[in-house]
């Protein structure tokens, strides 16, 4: 094994939880430019879903709790108006927790793209890790390989960039008082927490101004962007000194869109990162928000089968909509699911779990020809056991099962 | 050139020139299943942009007289229900005319997806194809190959389906009066036209009831679908006896998301077609709008930078939009026009039409994590002629001219 | 159309045929470092071989009158010791004539890689092309996209490198004086043809001395390397003034190896080239033999299945060599033509001659493992109708026919 | 991290060491069809190799001990004429080790491609594991996506096919006996081992008889093939009940070629496999030797500089040699040697090691062409961090420095 003398392992830095974002969270561990080095993140609810067979679990998911961060982590040297290079040179799945799972929130509890339309009820899959490959005891006849990535990767905002949040998340909140699920997640201090010892006025402080995790924002966040698999370069703005670099939520493998809201392949697991620092690069390069370099090793689905959605609610109740790219990558997932459906005898469930968790991808077509933005959505056809393609005959159908649902049998 | 004897050339079928989509726009040619044929296409407007190096003609483009679509040509056999499959075997110029061209149009006449931004005044771009390539003299330092496509390609609408577009986007209208540019265009008698001799009374029924050419909709029409290059496969629903295809809009190139609206690399050429029949494919494939199977030829540039963008107008007034896809493309391109502004001195024009030419890709991340959409948007590092990735010392900074503008000299 | 004004099409340079490889041959035409230019090209064989369904012609075709390339053409201020860069644009079927052929010829005339294995008997297929596929009604059941490049191109030989070919070349012959097929060409005047007027003293001093086309050489020449295919960029070694590119042999498809000699889509078309000069770039780069750059459009047959070989002709008389590539390369072909028998009820011929014609790949594997180098060769899926994977119930079993043989029946 | 409850991990199977091929060598483990386990492996040399700055362990190294296999793992119900099939699931090294090595032996001792040509001295590089990527000290400049696979793995031989072995490559040596490096190497008891208590009369049997594992050959053994990346299916011959899989000689990354023998970059580590068997399968598919379908996740270095060789000996003597593939990889190589030293001023011994170790492709262009087989050699741009296209300017020139070499300093 070549001799063990001379070898050193990356380490693996303490990790600290927190599920907040606020500047006021001290960095747990400090890292030095170009040193590799390797964080353990929980999955994104805190081990609340469990390796079985019904979804009570999500049906019960307490979401005050999440995301639950790693870090952060502070980088030698990073000062605000620096560009931070994360490397993201790994993600596994811990060696002894070789699974994930993909769920589907009810409307009252997290939601998700069609939690409206569908009245969704809970459900879930659990997929098993082999390797670079996934499948599922709930979803037969399908496999692939991952594209492991983290779904959160932020860097700490700047007291300033944080008011900003605030305030305009608020006003869109104000607009829509009622609406369920909610439009947006104001600051929340019950459920809130900093991984570390801090002084109750800081952690009332955060408590009460600390940004929730559910989306990306200008520092990254919860992007959930699958691009971001392992082996890409990713190059952040920086907000405060240090950087301080959280994250977590790391994926299995996603598709474009991540419909189900839980629809990643969720899992615990390790990701190896090394970073470095380009000095004034904010301004450099008129960094508003992350941009990166993906990875060389994009798994090769090159055959895909690709659907086309428009700004018409076709699949609702018809209505025209003004250039919604939101409403076009709706239907062009509804006409893949309706596809799943009715040539591969897939439930909706099955397939709206599998176009979640898969290497799915969608483009924006066209964003200009009004009123009609234009989306599509590909299914690769290699993640298939059978042949998926439209033809006279058509697909063999078979009984694809049903994934796990709630244990009182209500889908 | 191995003997001549017993070569048949593919036919090209006499075109058809309308602007309209209406059942009652009989079709000029029949060809049967299995049949190889070749469409000649003019430009989408025409005729009336140059190759020179000014913006006049951008300027004054006349847009009643959109798109110039030839057809319909009808495929023996086909019912309403039944899927069309065509075989787009190949797009290509005219061999007398290696150029075309991409254009930014007006506020006030035509608009683009940052007309209102910019308050965009005409610019245009002369692309010269060189067998597999296009280069500009408007923006010297990239050369890419082309990924060349129908910009428009439909079946004819039967006219309940007619009815239904015409009643939702007249709703659409009547909601944004007064909107510049206007948020849909309804049926429009003046410069409608059929290229065919028809009766005074059809041609009046075509010209009030016809549908205008601008958006996709569900029969196809104007997706602007780069993935639609040569060598895809496509399924299409049948709406009228003999399906009735038309196409038109042929692009060189195109970015997704085609952002100047005049954006793709638009030319007059040839576009080579088979076509079979599956009977009953609408009900077999719960076919709502086209699918289809893209080429295996797409150009593999597979080293690119990309920009994030979240549904927050920070470009802008700052304003949060609730999971708005739309909003999230714009800022994803704004972030990489500020890029190649910053980094590599090319101007807001010089950006605009190379990103809206070339094959940049555009992703939806995550539609779900509320209230930010997340789309990507990727530059392909292999079509600069220059390394534009971010480095501590930078791009060497050259002037890279700017494109064609008007001739009074206002941009 | 856009407007036809200002339009200018690439010029076809008049075109010159030759045969032999010679600096005493002129130029037939002059073009500037940057024009984009044509050359049409005669099939290598010049047009012996027909459009229909027998094999004689392949049985009796002369070899003496190959390769038929077009040129010389001079590049202005190319001198030896440069590196001529080219620009292979494009590469199509002349659009009256869209067909090809393959052939593999008989033992004692033309030969190929298996020639004596099988001791062949004329056989081919011929090809009809779709836009960018390829189908042939005496190979049914495959479809592909054409990987389109020139088999032979190359810059003229100075004196002094021709002295070396024709010595080294007769030293081998030499060594083998009975060889069937022969193992290498000599100078031969009968069928020697330089395509323009020159003296007899010149023209017999070509025939004498010019170096047979069959070859690659440092120069280029007749590689056969489907790496070359449209868009491609390649950098010649200068030998003599101007350069004096000369270019023919077009394939519209080919297979690593070109198993049965006549073994690409051999076609008549047109090629499209712009060049530029890099001066001293034989010493620069240490130019011994031409570098390319492959086009960003080769076709992405991802999926496939691959076979191994190593250097013990298992397949014939078992018996060991050394360390040889060419006997592992035969064995797995040889795998792969066994494989396409039992599996697919493939003929011998038609395995071979798809082989020889598809999108195939081979890999050196390792070339240091005592004494069995390992070559690969992989069968891209995507060009099959029907599923070839190994699997227990076995592919559905069909009639492929068999391809156009002698019209003696002999096979 | 999800409940830990109900997570099983993969077991490892325990190991078991030898290094011959011989049917009477029991398996040390069985595992069932479908069953994931994991292999762990030690480096090919048997750790004889340290992660240290000199060359005096691969100029001393004894390689009458190699490979080192794990194994043999019996499989249920494998039967001879059966097809195995193996899912390699994952290759990933040690955690605790994350480094690999690549050696140039010296020619009295191991050689290599072209241990003759250049009276080879040890040198070697150590390469440093940053989750998916190589860099090493030794060869700065170049960061590369590993292709990690295991260079050995095979089915254990009958009895009939170890003769079979013995007596081919007996002849082989037989004709070349005092070749330097040895032409093979036939069964040698000094050395031999077999991992578990035997008896002695077994063991002396099987010292005398067993195949040496250098060669790969028909049951797969040391083919070296980097297309057995990480999520490759390969389908092997069962020659043994059992099947009895071995396997070693992990490399985190190869080249096409392996040209230092030592090449790949030579890792411990562990193999995650999975099988099943389908009866019959070496008639069903003609299975002389194993095929595979390669792993979706083929590093994606598209853009490529690609040198051509033949086979004439153009770097050497200048002999025309007919129609020898291995000859022409060797002149591709060096042309790619040359340019390295050219162009980037890598040394002979930098240049070597880089092209063994990363994913360098080698296709054979066309062996058909008398007298000239073509081969070509391409480098991937994307592994440097300098361009190294070829440019008028050329390449920023920069001290490359030297690998490890011997502590005599001998080079």
């Amino acid at each position: 094994m070549a001799t063990a003398a001379n070898s050193v392992p990356h380490p693996t830095l303490v990790k600290g939880l927190h599920n907040r974002w606020h500047p006021d969270i001290p960095a747990v561990a400090t890292v030095k430019p170009g040193e590799v080095f390797k964080i353990e993140c929980v999955d994104w609810t805190g081990a609340q879903i469990g390796n079985n067979d019904n979804s009570d679990d999500i049906k019960n998911v307490d979401l005050t709790k999440i995301h639950n961060l790693s870090g952060p982590i502070a980088v030698e040297g990073a000062e605000p108006g620096d560009c931070l290079v994360v490397d993201i040179l790994d993600v596994t799945p811990f060696e002894k927790m070789p699974w994930g799972y993909t769920g589907i929130f009810e409307l009252e509890n997290g939601g998700g793209l069609f939690a409206r339309e569908f009245n969704s009820k809970a459900a879930k899959a659990i997929w098993d890790f082999k390797g670079i490959y996934a499948t599922s005891r709930h979803i037969p006849g399908v496999r692939f390989a991952g594209v492991s990535h983290p779904g959160l990767i932020g860097t700490a905002p700047s007291a300033e960039l944080l008011a900003t949040w605030n305030k305009r998340e608020g006003e869109l909140i104000a607009e829509h008082v009622n609406s369920v699920p909610p439009v947006a997640f104001p600051p929340e201090p019950i459920g809130a927490y900093v991984g570390q010892e801090l002084s109750e006025e800081v952690k009332t402080k955060i408590g009460k101004e600390g940004a929730r995790t559910i989306p990306g924002r200008e520092h990254g966040g919860n992007c959930d962007v699958r691009e971001l698999f392992r082996g890409s370069r990713c190059y952040f703005p920086v907000f405060v000194k240090g950087a301080n670099l959280s994250v977590g939520d790391l994926h299995f493998s996603q598709g474009d869109g991540e419909m189900t809201f839980c629809g990643a392949i969720e899992m615990a697991g390790i990701i190896t990162f090394s970073t470095s620092i380009i000095k004034g690069g904010v301004e450099k390069f008129a960094l508003k928000q992350p941009i990166f370099l993906p990875s060389p090793i994009d798994p090769l689905y090159s055959s895909k089968l690709v659907f086309e959605g428009i700004s018409v609610d076709y699949h609702g109740d018809g209505k025209q909509y003004n250039m919604d790219a939101t409403v076009a990558y709706k239907q062009a997932a509804l006409n893949a699911v309706a596809y799943l459906e009715k040539v591969c005898t897939f439930t909706l469930f099955n397939s709206n779990l599998l176009m979640s968790a898969a290497p799915v991808e969608s483009h924006v077509g066209a964003i200009v020809d009004s009123p009609n933005a234009c989306v599509t959505l590909a299914l690769p056809l290699g993640i298939f056991e059978h042949d998926i393609l439209p033809t006279e005959a058509g697909f063999t159908k078979k009984d694809f099962g049903q994934c796990a649902i709630r244990s009182d049998g209500v889908v």
